[in-house]
């Protein structure tokens, strides 16, 4: 993106020249499931000049920058199909985390496939084309955000905007080799997004690296009155050592994938020699996510699609129709025994975080082809979000980072957590795992009055 | 309080010829429905003298304070009845806060009533006798924590322990003339109670002033691992103007009772003279209190009371238990709905705190006779909870305080609210309301770590 923006500023690019490299690097690809619609190359060509002609273009923070929209986010006069044709509509509202992208001169690009509904970590529920991984050999794209992950590893667009209920924007960036940033829930306005789970959803970032993650989230960040969940960033990392929480091994489960947990081990071992490492229980984690992936917040989503479900049942890919059809079993007894259980272990992480600043677990402990969660859909479904699925109930924070390779050329993602608010200290680790210099601009002056300690003190890497 | 702790620490009175007295006064009332088991005459007298034995016994903070708990929180020993004989099971373990009281000095004196399972705020849904408001003229005493609040008001003991998920701790203090007290959740540990809605369950203290409040909460306040919902208090009132929030008086409901309007009005006169009073609009706060009264949360004691309602439903009082099986007709669908909608309603309370410290409104805006409530159970109860329901789903804090009485002699009740943990901020304009003087002690030094700027200013009164 810097470089993008170098060459935009200086002349020798400019956003309708890069409008026509995405262009044609989008027709190469023909229809591989990336997206679900693009802007015509034309409009897009002449929304790059628009973007030129306006004033003080130069100094815009994304001027001409490409992204991806997840199609279960509103840019007007496009549809919203959330991979759902019989469901799509046409908003006449531009979803406000694409709107203030466009304020800061980033150009639009297209809307990209998803897990229907944003219901699954696969990848493979969707009517339209099913995307591969870019690391190919039938590799899934992984879910939701199928389409997100996948155009920034082709590198079509140094970044795309996606979402993250149960893991789908952390699970298809382990797929495809790329940064994807769940921040605290409310920190990015879910407005104009159609809801997965409401209490849970949040709006999250795919980029190629932790600089471009940073760009992006100077934009997007921003009270919004009309989320409920909104909520301020929490300060910046004040400098000091970062205390790394990893499990015990024996406490990782990759499902028998023995090159992907020989690469998980080498990565710990080689942050076992650079970072202050603490041990962390895994246990009180991966209990909030069974209560996700076998409790009731699948009811919550009915919330949403009850209607859609009672009145055009044929219109939902099998399997997600079955998934939302299991939430109308629960109880509101259930809802709220489940509630209390969730809230012990709420307890029982916050006193976890007294000890360490971030815990550090694979994002996915597995991989596996399209044929393979066609044929288990929902057992590949759990195993790949054992690590995500818990991230949201536990309002956490998290950050999927490609850090090499399996010996069998697979790429390898570790995810950083944090509690809630601690993004930027989770996001200066993952810099320091990637070997990034970082300096993030000074927080914004309606945070800075929220944590007027943070603001005078300067990032430390190591 | 402060006289007994005079007279015990001057050797002019003792915590035996406390004992005494109490045990006399209880006596003479006989069975009136204030309490569900007392302590023995001559074990009462034996266990203040044990305190009387304790090194160090004067220097206790509640050095022979006797005091009543309400019969949803466990004595260790004692049977804790829930007004339900068929429910009631004897502890092995005292709740903790009770426990730090008899640490502190107090004299645990015996059980109070209360509407069984704490489910109501009528004060007479108990097998045992139904208790009347000290006021007489067969005015009910208010409930859940009916008895609580009436051996405060007959001054047996200067304070008891109650509870309040939707108004049980502020209802019957306003029915009784005392001060009821409704802290921020998780300031008390609840460990040792039997939940009512777990998630919105507060312990609460009656009492007869602010400054007897203050030295029980200095008492009780402590955070408490085994409560997931535990949380520290807040910082201490800085001595800033608190602006008080009131309604426009037509969105204020007294149920057709004149007298209880004319007399609220004419105490918002007054503190119209004293007190820096801004507009506050009621509706977000009476729309919460609607989620609760006609939404998804009665399902919740159904976690807790599901099993025997099976089991023995005709154990339990009529009206409790068909409100128990209501809860079994909502669905988890309907119980994610009610808390998105919630969560909009805490969004748009939380952005009114930026204007206002406190909202002031009635505690009741009417009373009922035994008889009303017993023909008219659901709608008194809703009446009854017109102010109160919303408190715990919007994570408020409030006090009931007794400021005078109607023409008729009915006493006038009205109910400083406030954000969560701004408890020591509407502690200070109840003192104010009642003319105390008021000097806290300083918060204890785990508390102080956490709000160290508040730790050296003064309070400042009116």
């Amino acid at each position: 993106m810097a470089e993008i923006l170098q060459s935009h500023a200086s002349g020798s690019g400019s956003p309708t020249k890069t409008a026509a490299r995405v262009a044609d690097a989008i027709a190469a690809r023909g229809d591989d499931g990336t997206w679900l619609s693009t802007v015509p190359r034309e409009q897009l060509l002449a929304a790059a000049e628009a973007i030129e002609q306006r004033p003080g273009a130069r100094t815009l923070p994304l001027y001409g920058i490409p992204f991806g929209v997840k199609d279960s986010i509103d840019v007007a006069g496009v549809p919203t199909t959330l991979s759902c044709p019989d469901y799509a509509y046409i908003p006449e509202a531009t979803a406000p985390v694409v709107q203030r992208l466009l304020d800061a001169g980033a150009l639009y690009v297209g809307k990209t496939n998803l897990d229907q509904f944003a219901t699954g970590l696969n990848g493979t529920r969707t009517p339209y084309t099913v995307p591969r991984s870019v690391y190919g050999n039938e590799m899934i794209s992984g879910g939701s955000s199928s389409g997100s992950a996948l155009t920034v590893a082709l590198g079509q667009v140094p970044f795309a905007v996606a979402t993250d209920t149960a893991g789908s924007g952390r699970v298809p960036a382990a797929l495809n080799g790329v940064v994807g940033f769940k921040p605290s829930r409310g920190l990015i306005s879910t407005v104009g997004l159609v809801p997965a789970c409401k209490s849970l959803d949040c709006i999250t970032v795919m980029a190629g690296s932790i600089d471009d993650t940073d760009r992006v989230l100077d934009v997007v960040v921003a009270r919004d009155t009309r989320d409920s969940w909104s909520r301020d960033r929490g300060p910046r990392h004040d400098g000091r050592t970062i205390r790394v929480g990893l499990p015990a091994s024996d406490e990782l489960d990759f499902f028998g994938d023995d090159e992907m947990r020989a690469a998980h081990l080498g990565f710990r071992d080689r942050i076992h020699r650079t970072e202050t490492i603490v041990d962390a229980p895994l246990a009180p984690f991966l209990a909030a996510g069974a209560l996700l992936y076998s409790g009731p917040w699948v009811a919550e989503r009915l919330v949403e699609f009850a209607d859609f479900l009672a009145a055009e049942p044929d219109s939902i890919f099998p399997v997600v129709r079955d998934i939302l059809r299991s939430g109308e079993e629960y109880t509101a007894v259930d809802a709220f025994a489940a509630q209390q259980k969730l809230q012990d272990l709420k307890a029982e992480v916050t006193r976890l975080w007294e000890d360490m600043d971030v815990l550090v677990v694979p994002t996915i402990g597995t991989t596996f082809t399209v044929d393979e969660v066609l044929a288990r859909p929902i057992d590949c479904n759990t195993m790949l979000g054992h690590y995500t699925h818990f991230g949201n109930l536990l309002d956490l924070t998290g950050v999927a980072v490609p850090v090499g390779h399996a010996a069998d050329g697979r790429p390898l993602s570790v995810m950083i957590l944090g509690p809630a608010l601690s993004d930027d200290t989770v996001l200066t680790l993952a810099a320091r795992f990637l070997d990034e210099p970082r300096n993030p601009s000074p927080l914004p002056a309606d945070a800075q009055h929220h944590h007027p300690a943070s603001t005078n003190l300067t990032q430390e890497h190591s």
